[in-house]
């Protein structure tokens, strides 16, 4: 049997189109009951039991015996072992790759993460000091998805940050080692790294146990246990988010190359069949264009499978009315990742108010993105762009509120309090800046 | 039956000292799983039958009747009545806070909160975009911890953001309301307000009914239910952190005047019986002096039980070895409130690591931070200053990643991209870098 994948053809024009649109961005983010309660089971086991419990769910789950948890460690000569003994090519590859993004991420602190103050007319000083994390843990997925990239896009924003410790825990099924993880582990400077994943891994670096530290903030993707697990912690310590399948927009003004098109949607379709590839264009003839070229390029490609599978069950190519109107749908989606494929991105960037990333002009493929421009990969999700952002140096840093208050700012600001507090019903509120005001006899 | 407030009294030099510290700082985050499982049926409820729901709920907990949900909307004119109807000295106050709040909260935003973007050498662009959320929710407290002022703190960064709709919740307990509450809200300039709250109001911001237009994030703090419930809707929509009891802690070189330093503990207090109030000094008759301060000025306290009961239960004062050594407990409780009550505070503020907001020398009390320094007042509780900030404008803003690809730059990049790509198995993503080099026939 051929495989063929064939998006789904709106047109915005329809009058079935508003409900067609929903069904095909339908996905919920809801938990299963079943794995939220095994996951609030297997975090008390290991927050109770530590080491022994995380051991027994690693051999359990991932096939993988130890005598003890020490024995799970990676050690930095492993990691530089791995290095060493991937090709001459992914060793440059990874290593151009991190430059890239330590100096995005070092031009974002610069513009966003600095600590700063200032003084008002009373002398009174005010600001705000930025401090990195003291510890961070970076969950890596194993098996299929087992991405090196990721490593540098969780990594390498910590240190900058100035995170002086960072702990990587990687799932090896079996004991399945991926060298070009581990290799980007030593580029991107992890601090120790441990073979265990799930949710007893998360469950391990919230908590800690007698191996593993505890760390203040986790990040990095993982399946449906290790999310639940995350976001079962969020207060014990920092998560960065709670990431859906990947998905696509391009924005098309029917002036870039058909075949590049076709090749980014399956860029984000061949991830997983769950991922949704989406297509907005007001020039029918180009998506018959675009069309043409998945045919042709379908079988050609490795992973046609999977790619076929999430263009028939999600994807779509939708003919708008115009290029306004196509931003106005991008901003209903929110996609995590939006290209602007056309010759002048810059008049429509200014319309697009909700992305995790927006990829300006033709050259711009999203895949050049994800490794090595510089921007980080991991990016919100699911129309949660609305509310969130690109993991950042921000995200591996807190700010501390600076306030010092001068003997006259004492003055002019305790008779607000004094009122204030009064009002709320506070009154050792009141008097604590009542007394100092001058000529307070307390 | 006369009261009284002996906080425990500790030395670092004591052997049992880590023992005693820990089980005083000792508090759950644990949330009760019979909460738990209401608060997730009441989610679930409002999700499907929107406003009856809430109307139900409302009557059920808050045992306020309503026909319908838009009679429990406050109108912009009702808001304005209350601004009205307040005293002008507390009006006057309202105002003077709002825009010193306003002001601090601007330069936050210019200090860390503007888009930004570069070339690199081959002229491709990298940056970010700030854009500020559509529609958030604010969650304002009911009945005993009513607080204007936190109206003002949650939605004037959401305003300096740039965010376009504030829709404000609050519950009113058998109808009634709090006219500087009310007030706030005018002032701060909430767009719309309803008179609902727990975690039916969560779930209306949350998911949107009828009547109540669904937000992006939910910020602001409240009882069990409404924790539980904006940790379970986080993910979809925003949520600022989960607020503990409130914690303040002083480090004293014994230079303050001890009755200011009593009634700043006091002040901690008097919110609530699990709030904490911590003194650290390397000065043991300070520390007695401290302790005549409280004998002497709680009897004139108005809410002394509460105090009695907060600082006996879980208040301390802390004998170090040195004002070094006072830092470092500090840095491992991350308090949420941090006065550095000395003549030289800005030789220890640099050993301060975790903080909410660090107050430096005798006249910055907590309470002028509270209301109308500038700084924010809502601030990471039970140690998790060790990894989240102050509310502020970036919780009201989120960031896009913007790249945009020179011809040049697509031919440096494609080729690290391929390399990355094949490593990992992803031949779509490979070919779609690879297709922008120069010569490449697909």
């Amino acid at each position: 049997m051929t495989l063929s994948a064939t998006p789904l053809r709106l047109s915005t024009a329809a009058a079935t189109f508003e409900a067609d649109f929903a069904a095909r961005l339908h996905w919920s983010a809801d938990t299963d009951a079943a794995i939220e309660q095994r996951v609030a089971d297997i975090l008390a086991d290991v927050q109770q039991r530590g080491d022994a419990a995380v051991l027994e769910y690693t051999a359990r789950f991932d096939g993988l015996q130890a005598e003890g948890l020490a024995a799970l460690e990676l050690t930095q000569a492993e990691l530089k072992a791995a290095f060493d003994a991937i090709p001459a090519v992914q060793r440059d590859a990874l290593q151009a790759a991190a430059r890239r993004v330590r100096s995005y991420h070092e031009a974002q602190k610069k513009a966003s993460g600095e600590s700063w103050s200032y003084r008002d007319e009373d002398g009174t000083l005010l600001g705000q000091k930025v401090t990195p994390l003291d510890r961070v843990g970076i969950y890596v997925p194993g098996g299929k998805a087992a991405y090196p990239s990721s490593v540098l896009m969780n990594a390498i924003p910590a240190h900058v940050a100035g995170v002086p410790e960072i702990i990587m825990v990687v799932p090896t099924p079996r004991g399945e080692r991926n060298l070009l993880v581990l290799a980007a582990a030593y580029v991107a400077g992890v601090t120790r790294a441990f073979t265990i994943g799930g949710a007893q891994a998360v469950a391990a670096l919230a908590y800690g146990t007698a191996t593993v530290p505890k760390v203040d903030k986790i990040t990095g993707p993982g399946n449906a246990y290790v999310a639940s697990a995350k976001k079962r912690v969020f207060g014990t310590v920092g998560i960065d988010m709670i990431a859906g399948p990947s998905e696509i927009l391009v924005l098309a003004d029917g002036s870039t190359r058909p075949d590049w098109v076709a090749m980014d949607l399956f860029s984000q379709a061949e991830h997983d069949e769950l991922a949704q590839s989406i297509l907005l264009c007001p020039d029918a003839a180009y998506l018959d264009a675009v069309q043409r070229e998945i045919d042709r390029l379908l079988p050609t490609m490795p992973r046609a499978e999977i790619i076929a599978k999430s263009l028939n069950g999600r994807g779509a190519l939708i003919l708008t009315r115009s290029m306004e109107e196509a931003c106005a749908i991008s901003n209903r989606i929110a996609p995590e990742h939006l290209e602007v494929s056309s010759t002048d991105p810059h008049r429509w960037e200014p319309l697009l108010r909700h992305a995790g990333a927006i990829f300006l002009g033709a050259y711009t493929s999203e895949s050049l993105g994800d490794y090595c421009a510089g921007p980080n990969h991991v990016l919100p999700t699911s129309g949660t762009a609305r509310f969130s952002s690109p993991l950042g140096v921000y995200d591996f840093q807190k700010r501390s509120s600076l306030i010092e208050v001068s003997e006259r700012g004492a003055e002019s600001l305790g008779r607000i309090a004094s009122v204030l507090a009064h009002g709320e019903g506070l009154q050792a509120h009141a008097r604590a800046a009542e007394m100092r005001l001058p000529g307070d006899t307390a």
